[in-house]
């Protein structure tokens, strides 16, 4: 039985939403348990909506609350009864085998790296969310908070990223390219020029080179490596041009009636394309190379998402890719 | 009379439709030369096709072609025949007020350097494409070849940005961001951090802070700055992003009857609305901070970016741009 923790009060549609995901996903899998944490009398009012069998859901209660801007070191370190540390102290003591949260990026992020831990080899736990594509998804790593990386740490960005999309996935010999401004092996900035050599050097990855932004929606590769200030970015103007030019188009689909006659038959159409290019379908994004799964899922969060990374650790916890990760980045101290 | 030089070998539809281009500006503005400069047998073939005042187009031989993919530096030292080294050089000895190509990036940026030079005070000249937003649009400043910029830099864009927007695309104290991955002070890599307390001192620009990547599409600000490969990075994320999201929404459709019915009525609107979010309607980047006035238009370019290339150079020379940079920049030396 695979025990997933749960960040019952992280984020923006918390606690309702949070709950409702780990209700679905307990209804979905019969094989799991969900531990939600947080405030205990709030969580079984909003469980007292649904039905579902009472072995499935555990509640952990945890007080205290983390506030969206709050500085994360701060919160980690003083606020010892939130949902947020509760959670991921379940992990670190093998008393759940991931934790899920929609709440504060860096506070998942540092917490995830102080109470959790690295795996040994690891120098830089990557954030890395699957972003939709022309062919399916893409693994975009790094898209955390430590900024100004450097080549090594690309290039374990590069191995652990494989390893996910290979066994979580489900991508034989996943590509792997890096970001780059032009597609020649002599562009690109300091850190490029310094990583691309290294890659392709590294033998247990499928590098294919440099991969241009406009290539990433076509789906130009599986694995797209980049520092996390670029990776940030590109996640980001993902959401915003999208947003945008559907923000528009609906707009001109309104400006005269024989437009909005055809809006009314192409919406079942736009809509279900739409919702293939919509990353919350594809659940949160985990925090690769700790000793247990944290997955930061969005800050929006809606119920289907929060199910989504639920089930998502199922496949994580399966394969047992920190295991991987730790063979692959530090094989001598596996062996030892 | 305000005379622009246009390359008429450079990009993927030369001759043709940079010749078309051409004929265009001079049908719509009366109070313009254009000036191509490229293989004179060749260019006069394609003029052949249309009528126009003769006086209004003038050839400059240039039998060299710099190809795709050779590397700028030598190009531009090697060829002086060629239509981009002509071409810089009308600029350069004052017989040209502008020059459009839509040659080789490197080519086109290098020249501009090597052969025009920089204004007095500027220590790197952006390349600054206008980016459509739900608003109108903004500009992205630098998405040139000179990656690892200096905060120094930076402060720079932010000043020529300004400039640009106030006097070319008429924006009252048009508002000036920094892409950044959060909007809190302390968020940044190692440069955004440097350069904000820089910008924010600033006196000449309306500095409103950070911007993120998901706010650019939405007009969140008129002038974008980021060092080139971020701008590199935003730029072609843009076009891919919105060609992908098309093709989808366009494959969706043929899906069922119920939603090519549709289709057919709301494709006029359809197509309007992403008219308005094409890069293409509001002509070429131009390489600021030069003593003339370059501006590099898409490769791809057809006929109307080129025309709009060459019409964005008459605002540019008539709101005399170079002198007011370097009034902003090198102040002293403008009075001396």
């Amino acid at each position: 039985m695979i025990k997933i923790a749960v960040d019952a009060m992280g984020g923006d549609n918390a606690p309702g939403e949070i709950v409702k995901g780990a209700v679905d996903a307990v209804t979905e899998r019969k094989d799991i348990t969900v531990c939600l944490t947080g405030q205990k009398d709030v969580i079984e009012k909003e469980l007292s909506k649904y039905t579902y069998k009472i072995e499935q859901i555990e509640i952990v209660d945890a007080p205290e609350v983390i506030e969206t801007g709050e500085p994360p070191v701060n919160a980690i370190r003083k606020k010892k009864n939130s949902s947020l540390v509760v959670g991921l102290n379940l992990v670190k003591n093998g008393e759940a085998d991931g934790f899920v949260s929609a709440g504060s990026s860096g506070a998942v992020l540092v917490g995830g790296q102080v109470i959790v831990g690295r795996v040994k080899g690891v120098e830089r736990p990557p954030l890395a969310p699957l972003i939709p594509t022309e062919k399916g998804v893409s693994l975009l790593i790094d898209c955390g908070a430590n900024v100004d990386a450097r080549p090594s740490h690309l290039v374990q960005f590069a191995q652990m990223g494989s390893l996910y999309m290979k066994y979580v996935m489900g991508i034989e010999n996943p590509r792997v390219a890096i970001v780059n401004i032009g597609v020649e092996e002599e562009k690109g900035n300091a850190l490029v020029k310094e990583t691309f050599p290294l890659l392709k050097e590294c033998k247990n990855i499928n590098f294919i080179g440099s991969i241009e932004a406009r290539e990433i929606p076509h789906g130009g590769a599986d694995v797209i490596v980049c520092e996390a200030f670029v990776g940030n970015v590109i996640l980001k103007l993902y959401e915003g041009v999208g947003a945008t030019m559907m923000t528009m188009v609906k707009k001109g689909l309104m400006s005269n009636l024989r437009s909005k006659i055809g809006a009314l038959l192409i919406k079942p159409a736009l809509k279900s394309t739409l919702k293939s290019f919509d990353a919350s379908q594809y659940g949160g994004a985990p925090l690769l190379g700790l000793k247990g799964l944290v997955v930061k899922t969005h800050g929006s969060s809606k119920a289907k998402e929060v199910k989504n990374s639920i089930i998502q650790c199922i496949s994580f916890k399966e394969n047992e890719i920190s295991d991987k990760i730790k063979g692959c980045l530090a094989p001598e101290e596996t062996e030892a």
